[in-house]
């Protein structure tokens, strides 16, 4: 069993940091300590196999990404990240697990789709993994299998109100889910967005001749955001199930979700860097020699990215601040240019849904608080302590404590972190949507339950080093 | 030094609960260790000096109890506990820590109080204290002690919007304190009642001839209460002052605070156990032998109990989970019926305010977690690492991490606190206003800085054994 | 050309009262005068043909009930009151022209039905009468109907969120008629309930074996309205179309409406005096000894009656003082007991749904005049001038000014109204939803178009009397 | 008696318009008749005094403005229109009545004041002309006044917030005025500023040298105006008091408005020309040769101009088209620059609060007709009907039906109004705050209680032509 000494670094968890050491055995963390390296004179340096030496640098709990697509089939090719690229990807960048979603579209069965996610991820992942269960066009066999999958430790559930005849349930399909989930006391997650309102003004703008990708978010306006959201509250109210919308990016939305939780319902979001940092504007703006406008198709996600000159970018990191919204996940869904976004030429609604950053994340959020949009203790707190409690892993991820998985990240303020192809860049990607961020710091160091995976930027770890999770049910209910 | 484990428990912090031992080496948490009483096999037990099996209890900090007013001169009286009574009785019910208020009343030199309180409380203590101070009329005088007390680690300055003559400073004097609050970092607290309004009622209803304790809540209406809260927000939103309004009672208030807080104001409430627990019908309902209908002054407190039928309580709890409401303090302020509430005999104006709670807050909340009211994480959370965050204690109190001071207290869930005169009840008051109340729990062992103070119902610890604590800024606002 | 005074009355607008006398030549206001039958010395009373004495009453303009189904096919039956027995109890009642419904059924042919409806009105109505269209699952041909309708004066379309295959559209079929609504100015209606939902719970409930009537609000729950309501005003929002949402009886759903109006959209709520009066708490206590309790049968409406303890009925009156509820209907869609409601014994979803009270709504609404809950000048707004304008009659209908039809109701507030079958009940209904109300007024006289129609409880007017009314665009719009 | 016939135009009511002929017997509106000039065959063009052809013309109810201040002493100067020279030029713009306000300073005794103010105006108003009473500083006098003062047809009392010493209340004063209002059921108004917090920042800014004209405005932010509109509401709701809140400039303000409407309170908002169409920004561009940034004095008027760029103008058409803000006075108290607005060089506080508008609000509302902001009745409501209905004088003004007093303007919509000095003014002031406004409509002929009095740009009336009108309660609370 390896024994590790993290020494001199700053612990920082969600609720305040300390000066204090870490001791990992094997694969849990043993002891957080005063620090000095000796505990009544017992000389802990000389009794364990590795010293870190973390002066001046955050040690952190490794970054959880609860929302994540590896190799996901989406219109007709393949998130371009398998769960080995995509899940090394994410340990570059001081992420030590992820939550990833059992596909099961329209038509399908969902256990047999449970046994296929495990096979494609079982013996490949480089940091440790749950699973999601997205449930399509729910039928009463879907309903049965959540209770099945309670027992393997998928606690929480994803439906669509978009995406007809592929994912979308109707709010019948949904409430009898709602009913099953507060039953189970399971999390449902939402992707609120009014697809038969995005199917109709898509078609509009097709027929009329507005085929770039900068139509894609002009089809998918706020209010079909904001509508398909206050409905799923609603849902939720009528059943009693607990919610969580994912990758909140309207602020109507917002608003919606703020006065679920002032009126004490069990209400969530999440939203994702995209949609702190990106715009409908500079999508508009995007054009390059290569792809011409089309080069907007690189931010062509869903829900969209929205107009900076409406506010929701700055409303949204106000409401990361007051916990309207309680964390970021990346929603990473990889797709090159080549390939894969380019089917759209001509047709924006061709175009493969989806942006990478599981690498960027934990930068990207630390940039915010370098920006002073939040403290360094929320930075915590929404990327990793509060993912865990929302789904289940508390005590063993995102906190820093006796008991916990040694996932742990070393992280420098004082270092520098380029984003770009051809700088740091990870994921199976010919480019990024980040490219040309600049942030102001670096993950030096990731230990993924004691063992480190990445150090003085090199990759130690290998495929299989990841093992999935099985979670409880969500610990953030109140 | 003296070298503490407690060994086998859960600890419990605001963010999750953890099997570990606490090690604690003279006054400070030395370390925090998975279960086992070993660390990379060295044996601790056999190098401490006490051990204290915690095993079936929790583990959690001290509590912080960030109202009180001991020995405060109000009405021609002083509150009945000295600070050597009164941090005496906080020990026996699990709070290590008391944010005192300085009192200066208008006409009196800032400087001069602070000095005075020292005087009566170094040396006295049970427990560690530090001070709010009191600004009443404020003066340029007041503005300038404001720099010197950041100094002295009094970081938060409490107003009054009622009390003429006596605390009340008008909207320009408030305005000018929260501007140099604003460039201080300083925290304004608020007594937001509008004093203007309850003495035109309470002249009314005494001329009416309508002088029984009740109508002392029915001369202070929800209105008065919201009116001024509202009035402190916006003062606050004029000069960016962090605001934190006291003994909120009314849903209405709640609601404003609420509203603010969404709009992204460092707007912060604390509530009291009397708000969570007691109303308005109830002390018109209370009569006895001995005093007969003015038993009800037992219970007059301000802000006072608010009607349950109007669902105030309700709405607080709720709060208190939405962290709407961030915070549970006592206002313990108490005063024997005997030569003191008797003064308010046919005029209830008379009767000095105040309700003496310090010794039960940490149990009755337990009780809120017991009845399902809230979680244990958030039992600490409000009675504990809040109120260190929010008052600038943070890393040394409200959590159990190393280099926290080792303030802790043993709780067993198994236990059972009866309250109420001869049985427990070390406050120096003559009754107790939460007689008969019944806890699922007791507190079994308490430390302050690593001195066991409480245990097996006993009390260990000497006046003197609390000092003072220079506070920092508050380390809660966004 | 006959020529009618009515002297020595009080004129009621909605802006407010005149004593003035009113002169009536032929079919329309010659003049509004003031009181004296003598102008410039001119006599008028030598020169008309009838002069009705209204002194101590009070004169307003004919009640408009915008929301009826006479003789509608609905669940295999037909609402039991044709055009002809329906409008002469609207005659009865004070009501003057009424407002109803073209239905076409998913399926049908919107044009064909328009003309069908024709057929059926024509010639039969006592008193006049527009039609708004409805559109059930909306197709490219009904919004090219749209446009023909407009021109045929028929200026709104009502849709609807509820009745799968039979009246639903879905989101994106709303959206298309919204944007056509928009583009017209025309006004576009909704039965705001969300089908998907109520067809779930219904069917759960008959499964569980809960098949009384009282069952038929519990499958309907306010969730299920607020959210449509929701949905309706965010679909109109993204469109620009005017919305008027129907039979609103969940406070929740005012809030939208509140909402959105605050927000300055034009979004109008209407809502019937069964949600001002009635409660599902009564629905529950029916029971005869006829019916035992299949007796709550009769008030099986939907939106179905909301509970009284929730406040749905104290929360209505005060939305309709403060104009956050715009006007009041009746929905008018009566069946009988017997061989109509009765289907739906041991399964309440067969039950027909709907409620009779064309005859009695001027009267329900002047009750509320007597028991303080509107202004007399708001009762004439709320069942007359405001329908007028909402719907593009005003300038004829629901204003007593020159220019205007002779639609005019002397009205006794020193009457008496005793309502119920065998009492006064014209409506073609084997019982009364509205059995043993007393009403502190009565209709005394009422003209349509100049004629006396009915007079001193007699009927004096024939089938054929009242004539289509082509209406314009809404003049409510802001 | 004097007979006159308005025949062709098109009578504007605030619920919708008609052709008709008026006939004015006296000085009351005999008939609204159906156009032609006869009635059953009689010719009343034959029997009248005077025919006005209105074809191609608005025939509206003669303007109500419910604020005035006519010679009101201020500052140590007099607002520079007398009764005379002010209801003269409202004249000329189509205002036939005001509503002054009777002036008591603290230290005054309301009935003297009472006595003066009609000593000032009877016999020189050349329309008719109502007053509020304004009280200040509220002693037990003051509210026995009250009662006397309702007997008197003054149904209207007006405190103040701010201008502590001279004009201010505190809460307590407010409180009890608003109890006495309650039980009178009269209308209490309220200049909501919280007069404590502008003191001290207009303290500041002269003691930082920031001197001109624009510090007006920055020293009176809209958190003054929100927070004393809240505190004013919440006073309302505590006695049950009608409230109407003067001279609405900041959204904010507007929105606690709207809420307290929303929850069912009878409180209610004015604004003026200057806040739908002038802005800080515009005060603080102004310059020029004659008064440098001076210039910007014209403007100081209280409570302030508000930022265009926060939207204030843009909310507050909107609040007029949604009845959140009921109705537009003026708030007319003109100063001339030189000898009066001059003595602020230097010290932007010493500058006469006020605007001159009262000859320009029909013309400026018309506007806001034409360019799209409110429909054609709306005008006529919020600058007549409404002023009527709130202040009791409902049935006489504000309407057009018989009974009414002869108060009309022929108003013509292909007429044009250069507004200026030099131009149209007939206000006593050396500037015009509105100069370079161009208005797309014209008033033609004005007939106060039957005589004309602006006919074809010539003042037909004389000093005393206007009487002192007695009003009632209220006539627009719910």
């Amino acid at each position: 069993m390896m024994k590790t000494l993290i020494k001199n670094g700053t612990v920082v968890n969600s609720t305040g940091t300390a000066q204090a050491d870490v001791l990992i055995d094997g694969e849990t963390i043993a002891a957080v300590l005063a620090p000095g390296s000796t505990l009544l004179g017992f000389d802990l340096e000389q009794n364990v196999d590795t010293v870190i030496d973390a002066k001046g640098k955050y040690v952190i709990p490794g970054g959880i990404d609860a929302h994540t697509h590896m190799e996901m089939p989406f219109g007709g090719t393949f998130a371009s990240d398998t769960f080995e690229t995509g899940t090394r990807a994410a340990a570059w960048g001081g992420t030590t697990s992820i939550v990833d979603f059992v596909v099961q579209y329209a038509g399908e069965n969902v256990l047999d789709q449970y046994k296929a996610w495990h096979e494609k991820a079982d013996g490949n992942c480089a940091i440790d993994y749950g699973f999601h269960q997205i449930l399509s066009d729910v039928q009463d066999s879907s309903l049965t299998a959540m209770d099945e999958l309670i027992n393997e430790g998928v606690s929480s559930f994803k439906l669509f109100m978009a995406y007809k005849g592929v994912f979308l349930s109707d709010d019948g399909q949904i409430l009898r889910a709602f009913q099953k989930g507060a039953e189970l006391g399971a999390m449902m997650m939402m992707h609120a967005e009014n697809g038969a309102v995005i199917d109709v003004l898509v078609q509009q703008a097709l027929a009329a001749g507005n085929t770039s990708p900068y139509y894609h978010g002009l089809t998918r306006p706020w209010q079909a955001e904001e509508e398909a959201t206050h409905r799923a509250i609603m849902l939720a109210n009528l059943t009693g199930a607990p919610l969580y919308v994912v990758h909140v990016s309207a602020k109507q939305a917002v608003e919606q979700i703020t006065a679920a939780r002032d009126n004490g319902q069990n209400v969530f979001g999440e939203t994702c860097p995209q949609y702190l940092y990106l715009s409908l504007e500079e999508q508009l703006g995007a054009s390059s020699e290569q792809w011409g406008d089309f080069e907007g198709a690189k931010w062509v996600c869903s829900t969209p990215l929205r107009s900076r000159e409406e506010g929701h970018q700055h409303h949204m990191w106000q409401s990361l601040r007051t916990n309207d919204i309680q964390m970021v996940s990346t929603d990473h869904c990889p797709f090159c240019m080549k390939d894969q976004k380019d089917m759209g030429i001509g047709n924006f609604s061709k175009i493969p849904n989806g942006i990478g950053s599981v690498e960027h994340r934990m930068d990207l959020l630390y940039q915010g608080v370098v920006d002073g949009h939040i403290t360094l203790e929320r930075w915590v707190e929404v990327t990793s302590t509060t993912p865990a409690r929302m789904f289940g892993m508390c005590g063993r991820k995102g906190v820093i404590q006796p008991g916990a998985d040694g996932d742990i990240v070393v992280y420098d303020p004082k270092g520098h972190t380029s984003i770009g192809v051809g700088k740091t860049h990870h994921m199976n990607m010919d480019y990024s949507a980040w490219e040309g961020f600049e942030i102001d710091g670096h993950v030096d160091t990731v230990l993924s339950r004691g063992k480190v995976i990445v150090d003085d930027n090199q990759y130690l770890g290998k495929a299989g080093d990841g093992k999935f999770f099985k979670r409880g049910l969500s610990q953030y209910l109140t």
